[in-house]
């Protein structure tokens, strides 16, 4: 044991009137709502780069964070693992993720990482067999590095391609030997930064590619987990071409992996890109693509990637309607793709922006099983196109314009609109949220 | 003749030294650039909306200009018309584009419309070979009228459909008869308010139906002219589902139309995307789905479509480059859907913000084609991928993530980030605009 | 009795569980908290402008509401009263407010409007005293008529200041005399499209004059109102001079007004101007220039105003905060300028749009009151600054550079960051909403 | 002599049609234009921070920069610096301006940290005398240090106040010491995070003496510069207290400096308030505070702080006609606030990002003493408000509302508005661009 939590009991559910902050409120692992328990529903992770790895800087501050286990070696990544192991525990979170870089110390060749890698996910291993903790899923850091500064697999360089590709095996190969349930692909600095020096066309080919080889190897190694992509419009470059659901949706199509990979979204990347948090959930259960969210919040008026604890239950019972819409989680789950903001210095910190987290969460999830139980969202939304459950309506989607007019004429159609009643729906949300 | 232009004569090329501010200054239609005259390349076309059928009101005022045409009934429609070619004329614009609310008189019933439109194509048709100025497209408003509040091809109500369908084969009707070079469609209200009420999944199928019977009909009548989307993200609805380039894209695949559908990008609707309009048109290019382009500026920091002429030569130039990488127009054309502030009252404004705008595209294109011809830019593009001509490459785009690694590992590949030389290349761009 | 809410019995409070969509869940007129009523404290209004004479356009689209008031003339006039003052008694509220022009129809000279309006004066003071209605304030609509398109008060022609001007005097003579508790001023054109054209030092000069003619008059005639400023940065124009809280204080110190006007504050104007709704409250309080607010919610995303109806309780808890923390109301409420979509086609959805609005505040409010209550947040917040409350930090304010660098010298000064714990107060607030 | 510019050649003017990429295009220092020559009319100065102290870093990716001056130790400041006056020679850029932490290593205390600076300020005294370069401004860097995570001047700890006034003192006295002609402070952390934990009332008393207290000392001590504060409305913090010109306006008013104090404008800044630069500019002449300029670009469509260099000569046209019309710089001048893209490894890339920067400058200022000589658009300026020069009109602003509004009616006066002419005075600055 290490003693960075000291003093910080496991967080128990103790009900919404406690006055303990290290309690639980809403999130009771083992309440039981659409025939789950919540802890089955939701399927919290804890992402180890933000709360372990991310020291506190931004544009214009350096470090903030002082913690024991910072600096380089393998005795300090296996300290910052106990550590991380420690919080999984005392918020009784189920899954964790990682990047590559944010648990093994960053060697100066491919060889050397990889060793690393593969030490530290031995030690993982122990870990999460001692705990009972499990891998949600791995990815590879393909942005921080300088070699990566022009893209990954879209690099001009086929150099920067090759010992990309060569990293998001090993990374593949260590989320496997893990039980991860998903492998994820976030393409940080697959964009541009000008037009001016980039071959766009060249460069959706590399990753289309890229994204083909990766899926390949892990069918042919036996993974089962699910390959997600993440979409993200902008930031770290000034585009970025996984810009949102859609754009992976048509990205998909014409590599022909639209049944082979899904996507993983986060609320912060939806705000960024435009759109609400569930709008791209919504979108994602359309088109058949939905995997796993990264919960966070952005701050609607900073235009980067902000990257915080939720914290308003109306907004996130939004957000697991449509997951629940989608027949909620299957590999996916609830990764905490949040951290604390830079002043945030103690370990209690690290805890309660947890804590609160999943209190949020589980609240919204309530609220949002509750409206789809009662059935009243879905009857008036129902009941809005019913008349296209007409043979007559279904029929004219067989025909054509001409004949559709025909009939317009014939039947001195001028049809009336009707109220959307939008304001009637949000009183009715509220009553649940 | 009307006397509504009285006094302004035909604007003549007089070069970039005239101080007439009634004369062009870069655009001579006959000057010619990579081997076709400005006239040919550019294809500029006026937009009958803006110019004769806004009334100059917005959110907070009504209408500010006194035309002589405003008002109901067949008349004053044809009175709209004559100085419409007036000033089609004065301008020297090979090309007009129309929908059918902005040249028809709005009537009570479907039957009357389309008599309504028929008797304007008529007379249009008339006017267009009095003058010789043609039609680089049309296409119905599925927007204004409150029939249409909910969506035209997405309403909830199939009765709307079947309306917007048969409207739509009015349309193409009108356009095939006036031998329009393209047909567009903007889904203004093909989106929604509120996912509350909204039946997303449904809504798309319908719209690709829609789009298919559009497609089908035109084919049907032999109309040979390209069928174009305009992408917008939103306003007037909250969320268009045409956002953008990319998101039209996986829409025409999942119907089956990537083929026979190409985009009209507009300027604003770009930066209301999050894009840069040189980034929709080569992305199109590169999809194989550049159609044409709605010039305009949007004001960068106001969050609505504002519609302004374009004033700015540098962001013009980057624009035409990509239109010239894709190889210039085909049927498409530059249609200035641009209008003036309201507080622009006089008829010199009207002209005058078209011969601006024209000698803004005109010197855009010149320095774009310099830059082309020049070959500097694309030179320095292609060295920065060269290493991907390589058969090593080539060959590793073939395999599979375990060899890639084994040949990093043999290799002991690490390789360093060369300059990415942007402030050089923009350095070069400035040296054309 | 009209029969436009036929049906609707008044709202009554009928407790949060209640399924009846026609009651209040929150909002109970009596319950006193703080010492006050709801009633007293929230003093809700009902905006004129946005529930009885919008029509349902928005830029792309015309009129979708058919409202048996529409048109001109004194009668519908008086008829369009008589439905307000049903939806203000239907709904309890206390207030209202309007515009000259939302409430009179448009004349044909400032003779007719002054006419009119004073007709209408007397119509509506009769009906506040057969329900009890009181206004809240008036103000003019200085923005709408094409004689403003380019300003009102900053108009470059000083006849269309003088129309201004005069029209001004009217509505002051108007609130007056309906015993209106505030006058309002929110300068939809006082500002510009274009700095081109623009003498911003010379509008700039006419404004500041403009308003002290307005503070003086009122005075002149014995109202003793507060007169408010109601800021937002652009939309109608580019750039609106009132652009935000702190913009407004520095024209009002700049013209010695800083005393004499304060701040009524939108939500929806907040966001546009990049703040929060809070941020304005709070600044506004700093400043000593908080009137009253105007509140609705903009969506986020949507880079116009929106003026939808509130509908986050966590939200609305953080501006009452700000508002109780302000001492509450004095002269001010909580104005409704909030509007249906325009989808919401029926007389209902008027009555449940204001419901759910009115029940968003006060759960708000009750949370902000509980907050206040309890006091912890306001304990943190003290605790976190009392080093400052010692006699040696009051005394370094009174020195200079010099004699405090001196000191960091001798003490060795090396101050250590302490938490900012954001996240545990987020999770604290979260327990009262 | 470094050889780190090894084989680039003092940049020199060769005209516009130079094949050169390092020679100037329009930058002739000697020029002569309006009486002045370029040189002395731009007073061009290169940022040290930017261009020898950010190492290329960014939130999702560490240094890619590798210079040889990099890392700890007088020796290396040294070097930095002998670089850094190798290139404003190569420039011949006549200014620079720095942060004490850019150019001095960071000691472990205030006492060190002094020494430091004393001993470079000495070392760059003679670099200075050297090369004939000056000092535009200097500043202190409040905000990069964990110290000042929670503000500087508005920090909740009375010491971090200390040590960051303590920090000024050494700064000022650098800045005396060197001739420097300004002195700056951006206030970086001085805002919040979150309204929860802050004192924004207490912050601003605070503030408010802290720039007392700099103004106090720089007199004291016989600096006859110019103190300026430089505005931005977020990032790194979610709210910063200087958010825009008028912002600082009203707060200079409340505490007594706006005589004293003036703003240092930053394109970028200007963009993240939602203000067009020349707004800003515009702005700060008419409240009688214009004092330098920090010039640089912001991507419009990145909401972070994107500080690149220039490259659109239209729009720096526009700000510097706003610039001329303040009279000029006097103790301010043009600081390049603009950094290489990250990706931008070489050598030759610091200085061409430069060299580019400096000829849209000198493009933009020629366009703009052009526009301002010819006097066209001031004629049309004047002539929009020629109304207010009768004496009627400036009889009306001494009156009060009721004897306009009796002026009104008796005259009968319907004003007619005239057309604002936008589109033809844009055609205008065309020409001149």
């Amino acid at each position: 044991m290490t003693n960075f939590f000291e003093g910080i009991a496991p967080i128990r559910y103790e009900g919404p009137q406690t006055g303990n902050e290290f309690a639980f409120r809403h999130y009771n692992p083992d309440e039981v709502v659409l025939g789950k328990t919540l802890k089955e529903h939701l399927r919290f992770a804890i992402a180890y780069w933000h709360s372990f790895a991310w020291e506190g800087g931004d544009p214009f501050g350096g470090q903030t964070f002082q913690r024991p286990w910072f600096g380089e070696g393998m005795d300090l990544a296996r300290h910052k693992a106990d550590v991380a192991f420690e919080m999984f525990t005392i918020l009784g979170a189920p899954y964790f993720c990682f990047h590559d870089a944010d648990m093994r110390p960053e060697g100066d060749s491919f060889t050397e990482n990889t060793r690393n890698l593969q030490e530290m996910t031995e030690y993982l291993g122990q870990k999460m067999e001692q705990t009972g903790t499990k891998l949600l899923w791995g990815t590879a850091n393909l942005f921080s590095h300088r070699r990566y500064m022009a893209g990954a697999a879209t690099n001009p360089d086929p150099d920067v391609f090759a010992f990309a590709a060569a990293t998001v095996k090993t990374c593949i190969d260590a989320t496997h030997q893990l039980g991860g349930e998903n492998y994820v692909l976030w393409g940080g600095r697959e964009g541009y930064e000008t037009l001016l020096n980039t071959d766009m066309g060249r460069e959706r080919q590399q990753a289309g590619r890229f994204l083909q080889m990766a899926v390949e190897y892990a069918r042919k190694i036996g993974f089962e987990g699910t390959i997600l992509i993440e979409p993200k419009p902008q930031e770290p470059t000034k585009h970025q071409y996984d810009f949102d659901v859609a754009t992976v949706y048509g990205f998909l199509k014409d590599f022909g992996l639209e049944k082979e990979v899904k996507v993983n979204i986060e609320q912060g990347h939806a705000i960024l890109a435009g759109h609400s948090f569930e709008h791209e959930l919504a979108l994602a259960r359309e088109l058949g693509i939905f995997g796993s969210i990264d919960m966070n919040r952005n701050d609607y008026q900073s235009g980067w990637d902000t990257d915080q604890f939720p914290n308003n239950v109306p907004e996130t019972a939004l957000a697991y309607y449509e997951v629940l819409r989608a027949g909620g989680f299957t590999t996916g789950g609830t990764n905490f793709d949040a951290k604390l903001r830079r002043q945030s210095l103690d370990a209690q910190d690290l805890i309660l922006g947890h804590v609160g987290g999943m209190d949020v969460c589980a609240a919204g999830f309530k609220a949002a099983a509750a409206m789809l139980e009662d059935g009243k969202l879905e009857a008036a939304r129902a009941e809005r196109y019913a008349g296209w459950d007409s043979p007559e309506a279904k029929a004219m989607l067989e025909g054509g314009l001409d004949g559709i007019a025909a009939q317009v004429v014939e039947q001195g159609l001028n049809p009336q609109p009707r109220s959307g009643r939008q304001e009637r729906l949000e009183n009715l949300v509220n009553r649940y949220v």
